[in-house]
Order: structure tokens, then C-alpha cells, then sequence
């Protein structure tokens, strides 16, 4: 049975961790520069993550929950039945993310003091603003050898390693902690009460045509089923597997 | 030799004109729908283009234009060692597109009465606003079969045909009037008079290592040679080519 997987946040610490993944992998899947409009994704990707680095406080944010994190994961120390490999494993990788985004510079800082991003970055908000006329050095910059351009996207994106590996291995862990269990939405809605949760994850079978509306809060979730051919609200019985991840 | 291609437009409604085929080329590209990202790339596109046609009068400009250029081109009629049936054949396409230009709806009008296009246009212009959560009906929609998706793309791109077509032709008119010349640029300088032109187009050498910063006026124009690499302008004897579209 062919699913649809939603992911959505309960807090707005969760909601710019998401938004921050989700550039990162358009970054990622942009930076071979081998299809011809690459380049329009990639730096818009980096100025869009640049924008959040300025608005939020997201280093700071996610070293708090790193430390939280990993204090939960001791706790399964020297546990019985608990696989002390495993354990040892994550804990060593924690400890590198949390190491490497402590002693990282300011997120973002060598972006933002990149002459070359630093000039093409106002025109990238300008509807058509990325024309040959209006970026000449962009331009200049598309039709060098691949080879010349994929070193630089590595480097750009080598410096986004702190929050790349941090942000990684606490959604990663979040994600795990939770299990899909089979719900049901009578009338197209379901709701649920929920204790400290970041967010929820959804399987959703495709042939009922519908996506869902989430509306959370800290102790309280509601999920609307919406038609997606007409926008109105379903009025079915939607069965549909549901995670709480911790 | 390995070149780069540059247009600059030597006025407003050229530059506007540049930037709408543009948008429709990277509109195009993207409609296949192939590519992890090309939805992004799709809608960005038609909501520039949207914010374009709300801030321009581009239709009116162009079918003024399209007169202009069939009045030019009807003086070449019954006129020896000139290749009538070409003429006719580009007169004939002059004709359909004015026609299908003056005869259809305002510019992006169907494109702005689409339910789903409404609902998704407002989070694009939000740092990271495409989110799965931010909109999961644009979620769903990515997931859907790709024939459906190709379908809904074309029909999209199809409400665009009578720009499209009134600029190609255009476009492709005023670029057949340029020549390309050698010229030499002494310290990277280069400035010449024109009269009436429309577009500049460069041909410039890979070599060189430069991209053109370039002004224009009415009747005169400067193009100063910037090295990619510092920044700073050339000071180098340029060779390129240089074709002054009318």
C-alpha cells in the first residue's frame, strides 16, 4: 500500500530544526551542479539558511538539546539488555557533533564574509533577479568547468558541518523515539493528548486523497484530514499510523 | 575557443522582456517534474512571473512592439533578393502570435484563479516556507504520479502560451538584427554610440577570466571588464565579440 509520510513540529524549536534540515538536504542534492538550474537552488537554499541563522538562536538552542539528549542516553549505561555497543556508538558521535558545533565559528560567518555569495545575494529576492544582465558574476560563475564549481560547493557546504552533524544526529534520535501505531480519524479528525513531544510523524495511504492539517500544543494535538481535490474538509474514516517522537 | 554568452538589455521593456523568457525557460525546464527539486524551481517561477505581470504592462508594451516589428518586416514585401517565402512564413507567425496575444485573457489571470497556486504562493517568498509542514498540500501534491503531475504542468505553462510566443518571436527577431563584430577593449574598457538599440549581446573568451559590467543608454553605451576573481576591474587588452541588436 502506497503511503504518504507528513512530518510536523509541536514546538517552534522542532519547527526551525525541520525548516534547517530541509535546506540542508537542498543543498546537498543542489551542489553537484549537474542539471542546469542548480545553482538557482543551491544559493537560494544558502541565503534562505543564512536569513534563519540571523532571526534565530539555533546554536545555542541545539547545544542545550544535544547536552539533554545525550544525558538521557547515559542513563542506559551499564543497563542490562541495552546494547552497550550501540550505545557507545551514538554516544561517541554525539559527543564529536556537540564538540564540533561548540568550538564551530558563528553559524553561517564564512557565508556571509564570501565576496562572491555576499554580491549575488540581494538580487536573489527580486522576482526574475537572477538574469545574466542583473549577475554577470553568477553567470560567469555557471559556465566555469564542473569540476571547478563542485569544489567550491563542497567547501561552502564544509563549513556548514556543525549544524549539518548536530541537527542530524538529534532528529535522527528524536525520530527513532518514536513508533507508528495504527489510528483512526472518525469524520476525517482525530486528537490525542501528548506529554513534551517535538513532533509527529504520519503515514498516510495515497488512494484516500487527502493531506492532513496539524494544529499542536505542548500537551494537546488535533489533526484535520483535508481533501486535496476540493480543499474541503474529509468526512471518512481515515485509517492512518501515527508516531509521537520525544 | 571556448566563449560566454552575455545579453544586456539597453532598456527598461527589453530588460523586463529578458527576464519574463527567463522565467519561462527555467519554467519549462522544470515541468518535467523529474528532478527531487523541480517542483520548487516550477512554482518560484510562476509566482515571479505572476509578480511581473502585476507590475507591468508588459501585454500592452508587447503588442505594440509586435506592430512595430511586422511594420518593418511587411517593407521587405515584393522586394528583390529577398527571400519571400521566408517572409511570408515569419509574417504569418507574427500574425498568429499578435492574434493570440491581443485576443486572450490578462496575463496570468487563470494562473491567479488556481485554487491550488493561491494556496501555495504566500509561504514561497518565507525562508524555507515549502516545508512539508508549512504546506502539505504542495507535500501531496509532489507525491502524486508523475503523469498526473505532468499534466497539471502543461496546463499551467499552456495559459502562457500567448506571451510566450509574442516574446519568442520577438526576441528572436531583434537577435537576428545583431551582428557580431570583433572589438577590442583597451584596459578592459570599451565604449561605442548607438542608435535605438534593444539588446547587446557578447561573446566573450573563457580565457580571459572576466564577466562585463556594462551601462547603457539611448545612444551610448560602456562595457568595463571585471575580473572574476578579485573583483577588480581588468586592466587587460580584451578581444570579444560584440553583435548591437535593433
Amino acid at each position: 500500500m502506497n503511503n504518504q509520510c507528513f512530518e510536523h513540529p509541536l514546538n517552534e524549536k522542532s519547527r526551525i530544526y525541520l525548516r534547517v534540515e530541509a535546506l540542508l538536504n537542498q543543498l546537498k542534492a543542489s551542489a553537484p551542479m549537474t542539471e542546469h538550474y542548480h545553482h538557482l537552488l543551491f544559493f537560494r537554499s544558502i541565503f534562505d539558511l543564512l536569513e534563519i541563522f540571523d532571526q534565530t538562536q539555533i546554536k545555542t538552542e541545539l547545544a542545550k538539546d544535544l547536552d539533554r539528549q545525550r544525558g538521557a542516553y547515559r542513563h542506559w549505561l551499564h543497563i542490562e539488555d541495552v546494547d552497550q555497543e550501540k550505545l557507545q556508538r551514538i554516544l561517541e558521535q554525539h559527543n564529536q557533533a556537540h564538540h564540533l558545533l561548540m568550538t564551530g565559528e558563528r553559524l553561517g560567518q564564512s557565508l556571509r564574509e564570501d565576496k562572491f555569495l555576499a554580491s549575488i545575494r540581494q538580487r536573489f529576492n527580486l522576482p526574475g533577479g537572477t538574469c545574466s544582465f542583473d549577475l554577470p558574476a553568477l553567470h560567469h560563475w555557471t559556465q566555469l568547468p564542473i569540476a571547478l564549481k563542485q569544489q567550491a560547493t563542497t567547501q561552502w557546504i564544509d563549513t556548514l558541518k556543525p549544524i549539518n552533524d548536530g541537527l542530524g544526529i538529534w532528529l535522527n534520535l528524536v525520530r527513532e523515539t518514536g513508533h507508528f501505531n495504527n489510528q483512526e480519524a472518525e469524520n476525517g479528525f482525530f486528537q490525542s493528548d501528548i506529554d513534551q513531544a517535538n513532533i509527529l510523524r504520519l503515514n498516510v495511504p495515497v488512494y484516500y486523497g487527502v493531506y492532513p492539517m496539524i494544529s499542536g500544543h505542548k500537551t494537546r494535538f488535533a489533526i484535520k484530514f483535508v481533501n486535496f481535490d476540493n480543499s474541503l474538509a474529509s468526512t471518512e474514516h481515515i485509517l492512518f499510523k501515527l508516531a509521537i517522537c520525544t
